[in-house]
């Protein structure tokens, strides 16, 4: 999918056996990220230390130096990843491999990263974490940096299920992307099923990789899990899916263009 | 643990249940890292494109860079992390917390990351990955770091562990640090039950954390697995425990300096 560079790889299986995998992802950054607490002095605007040139939080900094590093050995030259600070994002000193583009070149301006960044640190961290500071930023925001990308490449997923889909069935989309219709086309794309079988997986996974596994096989034990399964779901339920429709009418909405 | 300014934490137990919770760690590493190729190109040194001022891999590049980001936010104010590119890491912006450290002061001079490098890269990437270059540098270095750095962490932690064994059994290992005796060291930190508990612990521990979950509970279905068990096994028996035990005895050895 990296490339696509093979019309015949655009399925709606491939798409959703992707999306699948990626739900591990998530699950095991969330695990990860949860082991500390939530460091608001990391989010802080602006940071309490003086970092020449530079206002915003310590998260930030962080985030954008290590985007701009993997900006340059080409991480953005993927259509699957989007950057969240794309001001000044140096260029790739890898060169660019040659593949047939998947997507409408509109694609390229759908970014909700901004949306996803905002979320994550004013509702999804309160959610999952610990409220305190324990001081290990610079691990913290590793963790996050992992979590935000992971959750970002998932929703932005969202551009290569709206263009297969569009493929699939031009004709009802055509009218509703020229009408402008937002609403009818959010209807056409959610399948409520769907999201609940997503939710229930998602709830399932987190308590297989959540769990304590010991050698003592004793059933009596209760089960421990590292993270609560009904977040996970609840993530999925109010954040990812509906984000990454937004990403599917946005996208669709410029697939005339 | 971070910390470590309660003398009373510093017990075997604690030790114990940090390393269990680091072998979750590493196994997500791992599934995460072997969804990409070994992706050679990234560590051939010199690197193919031309770096200002560096003559080593793209990966060295990226994971330096990435350290000295770190660095800047604390990351090596913990005890319990260790540079693998120690020379020219910029200061810590954020000043250090004060309290009072559990380590000898020689704890800083014992570092065997150049071997963990230098194994992960010839040995166990290509364990675990299928031979090929994808073109995913950014991304699966950052998967890269993460899992080199939580294996470092692993391994050191036996700077903590020879400390408590230490001081649990001062007159048992104070004549044979005294004769530098590296094999009397090495026999009396070594428990073959312990160490056949833990290849067993993380091969389950794959197993769990590598399965497809899937909402079907077809158990005629056979397990397919992301990782193979006995490798994760392998890791640890041949890597992980050693270089732990290594770590152990060049503590020791200058435990009374």
């Amino acid at each position: 999918m990296a490339c696509g560079g093979d019309d015949n790889k655009l399925s709606l299986d491939s798409i959703r056996d992707s999306l699948i995998r990626q739900e591990d992802t998530i699950i095991f950054n969330i695990i990860e990220r949860i082991k500390y607490p939530t460091n608001p002095t990391l989010y802080k605007q602006p940071c309490s230390v003086n970092i020449p040139d530079f206002s915003g939080s310590l998260f930030q900094y962080l985030f954008q130096e290590t985007e701009a590093l993997q900006s340059k050995v080409g991480r953005y030259l993927s259509p699957e990843e989007n950057p969240f600070f794309s001001n000044n994002l140096p260029d790739s000193i890898i060169p660019p491999t040659k593949c047939t583009p998947v997507l409408h070149p509109a694609a390229e301006s759908v970014n909700v990263n901004e949306k996803i960044l905002d979320v994550y640190i004013n509702q999804i961290l309160p959610l999952f974490c610990k409220e305190a500071d324990d001081g290990n930023f610079a691990t913290t925001a590793a963790c996050d940096i992992h979590l935000l990308q992971a959750l970002s490449r998932r929703i932005h997923y969202g551009k290569f299920v709206a263009e297969v889909k569009f493929r699939d069935c031009t004709d009802e989309y055509k009218p509703l992307i020229l009408a402008k219709d937002r609403d009818a086309l959010m209807k056409l794309l959610t399948f409520e099923a769907v999201e609940e079988m997503v939710k229930k997986r998602v709830a399932k996974k987190a308590m297989a990789f959540g769990q304590e596994v010991t050698l003592n096989d004793s059933t009596a034990k209760e089960v421990k899990c590292k993270v609560d399964p009904t977040l996970v779901s609840r993530l999925y339920d109010e954040w990812v899916m509906p984000l990454t429709k937004l990403v599917e009418v946005e996208y669709l909405l410029r697939r005339l263009d």
